[in-house]
């Protein structure tokens, strides 16, 4: 079992909120800025979707709130595969910040799942091959996963 | 049972991606406008606040994408109140697009999970009672709400 | 001469940034925003340039801050034609905030030149002339106009 | 005469609109973080301003479009101290294309004016010592700059 893929972002002043923290919708950007770098890292870029005639819909996301993140913290996003289905994927996201000290922790969690869509007709299609094979050789490496294989969220 | 608040948004073209629909991560700018108007309407605007030292976190949103809506599109966010707890409760937003024949459907749902904090400490605390009285009053207006009550989301 | 076209605006919660004022950026949004519904007030809607087979461009962009917008500000975009050129327009805007005692002042002042692009080659074309005649009726409406003709900005 | 401080940055998809190309108000915000990470460099970082019971006021931005910048495109944004006065100073900003090919291009340039005010009392303070002094070894690093002295933007 491989580690997470790391993406390393700088909180932006213009994401900092009047109560000093990161506005929670931002998460989004970011988790669609790091499942880029993710398909990037595991060999799938999703420029090269065009090859297959498809593209990705994020059909859900969802974020839990566990700390703040402030303006010039040192943070992170942790990207995971959590499950393949036949025309969907689930990547999950934590947002790690590492303090001074060194301590780190999770300070929002999120989850993301994809629809492959026919550039044609924008249906469903199933998860192109190279796609399923990146995906299923690194699902699974959540906290909680006892192995590498392929885990409902 | 009263009918949903419905708030009007008109989708920002700097909203739009190259796909030509809005982005997923700024429907939680929308849901977060539309809750304050939505507080406003129950007669418990945020900025009241501050008299009872709390404040609101936002520690859980998801969103469904159902239809896309792009810019120039006619769309409206309800909100409903899905449920209150003893220190939290739950908004339900539909995005609701109209297409120039009239027709309406809702094209984006989403969830926020809302605690109430304490200004002083950043601990949870009790609904104050004037947001509970505003909130049951209009809690479980959603869909599949059988009666005006509490329900859970 | 005619009044300014005066756009509304509320100020987002995640428009504010930790100062407590809307950070300067979103200005920029504001103004594509009023830019479009001004040319919706003056008869020649941006989704009608393509029947022209052209398409806006913004070239230029520029603000000058004189006080600050904070979150449930009441405040509105008004909208001038500045000057038209061949192939090109400017529009100025100016953020106004209305305070409860009644006083009104501009809060950040902005300045956008437009070029009309083909969109079949994405080189200047002069302006259509509708677009033209509806921005002349409404050119140098400027506090400093002395009357309603074309003026530099 | 060193190099311009250059600021490494990766255009966001949500930053990307229906013309295929970065929305220019976006840049501001490029601005504002490459402004940040230059003053790091130049060894004044903004979070020490409050030292000096001081922040920044960005009083003027402004920019021009000279040629697209897309999704996934290689861009950097270079860093240029224009002009120092006695309580404000100018940065400028130039995004810059680095094609396949090698070829690079100026895509849009821009200018901040930036204020020193009191965190008292928000009116403007000379520039600080060490600020003036960092800034002036560093001004005047434009193309068009005859020496390190401080110029005119």
């Amino acid at each position: 079992m491989t580690a997470a893929f790391s993406f390393p972002i700088v909180p932006r002043y213009a994401e900092v909120d009047q109560q000093g923290v990161v506005f929670h919708g931002h998460y989004l950007t970011w988790f669609d800025e790091a499942s880029t770098a993710f398909l990037d890292h595991v060999g799938v870029p999703v420029v090269g979707f065009d090859e297959w005639d498809v593209d990705l819909q994020t059909v859900h996301a969802e974020l839990d709130y566990l700390a703040p993140v402030r303006w010039r913290d040192d943070v992170r996003v942790e990207v995971r595969c959590r499950s393949t289905g036949r025309t969907s994927f689930t990547l999950g996201f934590d947002v790690v910040r590492r303090d001074p000290d060194g301590t780190e922790m999770p300070t929002t969690r999120g989850r993301n799942v994809y629809v492959v869509v026919s550039t044609q007709d924008w249906t469903s299609r199933e998860l192109p091959i190279p796609l399923r094979k990146a995906l299923t050789s690194v699902a699974g490496q959540g906290r909680n996963a006892p192995n590498g294989g392929t885990v409902l969220p």
